[in-house]
């Protein structure tokens, strides 16, 4: 496909087009990514996560100078669980950006969750793959982790960093645990704020006492993004996790679980699509759904009748 | 089915013990459901979201004594993002409800969405129509609107009520334009606190200048439901939104998309459970996941390879 060969030439028009494709779930998908694939698998894939008002973007920001200092290529997904009904607060993340906007070495993408049911967080690892096989080295994805979708979408993360601030408090309390379970770094920003100290033992007593899950103990950061302040000690410790993950055999592991998933995530969406056309324009299938939306029969035992007609289902296959 | 009959004939034990059925997904789920379903569609069901901390659980808890004292019986399902690791919160809450618990007409049951993947909105359906079957007048499903897979929830609310406070000001800005999409009602709690009267003028703002779904006009109320102010008011406007639904022939249309989707649902779920018991016991496809795994190939081709295999395909329909 003459997009892709562009795209991995280098060029970043073709990436942002295949990335529009991708979210679009354009039926050439699959075959883009089957390109694309042998060329992915050198990124290392940060996630940052946490709750509206934690200062994400800064911190993402403040990363990507960083990343850039030290000579790697960063690429940014940004997630927002918004629609274009609101959308103050993402202009103003975004106007937070601008300096990396200029920079060829940085590429920037934002996304939205609202309407995406579910499918957000396939959509956002394949864009993920996409930024990969571009060259990037660094691949951000930048999260309001705020629900079960916004945190599959950290699946796709090598090491996900949960930022948190000390007067969210109430708010945070019902999000700390599931957070919690998906973190690798801890991070308290805005630290110059009261409470803070208080948050960061909190969250180290959390941390000790909680359940493992592996031989890594989770560190807690005070950070202020917006003055600088505990970037380095930052990267450092999203270093020291990337050398335990590669040590400890973790990274290979997760990433053979993560294409086992991947790929029974593909023939499952595939035929789901596959149904979902057969309601559309199969005459035998339209009369079931009409049967149930007017209540003649319950959804339950109409399909169970259309499971247990083999002949049907052979039938369709042909036609699939 | 014994434990469905005598849930139907009003036992509260049966019930509880079909819906750990069905939050467990247990095998007996499709054939709980065909019976249940010709016994439903008599409740009226009320969905109240919205960000942690403003108030829901205090406000379902009035909301409840206001439908009792009508002589109507109430089901309450709370779902929780939360996992058994923290909990303060939820169990808050529910000390909060206690006065309930104590009365037959009210059954109140907790559902977290923890690691449910997105499975969570299809089972709290499916709760719902357990409830309703049973015999419950009113069901509330309360959740914390904080991301898709709660909001997913609300599908099956007749009436969502959207609760907010003045203080959350910058954490619901980006939450806002999700919640208005789903509201039908929105309610500023809290509202003896600073802001109150400027987030009900920008609400109200919102209401009108934004698309409209719909002929009906989301009110804007301000409620203390912990001081039993405004309650009234609220039960007023969810009763004048039913007979609006009712009056304009949206809510059996709704009912009818509804059924439609749960459908369709139904079959991809079963599908999906059969390509997943495949993945575990045919030789075949645990091959091309091994492939995979290592890397051989890459997910797409793989999948790709299986769904072109007609014969395969067919093999397997018979095995299902």
């Amino acid at each position: 496909m003459e997009l892709v060969k562009k795209m991995l030439a280098g060029s970043q028009q073709p990436l942002a087009r295949l990335i529009t494709m991708v979210e679009r779930e354009a039926p050439e998908v699959p075959e883009i990514m089957r390109q694309v694939y042998p060329h992915t698998g050198k990124a290392y894939c940060i996630g940052v996560t946490g709750p509206p008002g934690a200062g994400k973007s800064t911190l993402v920001d403040k990363l990507t100078s960083g990343f850039r200092k030290k000579g790697l290529s960063v690429g940014i997904i940004a997630v927002d669980p918004t629609s274009p009904f609101s959308g103050g607060a993402v202009l103003g993340d975004r106007i937070r950006m601008q300096q990396h906007y200029l920079d060829s070495g940085v590429f920037i993408r934002s996304m939205a969750t609202r309407g995406s049911h579910g499918g957000l967080p396939k959509t956002a690892k394949a864009v993920v793959k996409l930024l990969d096989a571009f060259g990037k080295d660094i691949i951000i994805v930048e999260t309001v982790g705020v629900g079960q979708t916004e945190l599959d979408i950290m699946e796709a993360a090598d090491t996900t960093v949960v930022v948190l601030v000390p007067e969210a408090g109430d708010a945070i309390q019902t999000m700390k645990a599931g957070l919690m379970e998906i973190a690798h770094i801890m991070v308290v920003n805005k630290a110059d704020r009261e409470g803070a100290d208080y948050l960061v033992c909190e969250l180290e007593a959390m941390v000790r006492m909680g359940p493992k899950r592996s031989d890594w103990l989770i560190p807690v950061l005070a950070t202020q993004a917006a003055f600088d302040v505990g970037i380095d000690a930052l990267m450092q410790e999203i270093e020291h996790h990337r050398v335990y993950l590669k040590t400890s055999g973790e990274l290979e592991q997760r990433r053979c679980e993560q294409r086992k998933s991947e790929f029974i995530e593909i023939v499952e969406q595939r035929i789901k699509e596959r149904l979902l056309n057969l309601v559309e324009n199969d005459g035998r299938m339209s009369a079931s759904v009409l049967r149930v939306k007017s209540g003649d029969i319950d959804p339950y035992s109409a399909a169970q009748e259309i499971l247990e007609n083999r002949e049907l289902l052979r039938e369709w296959l042909g036609k699939m």
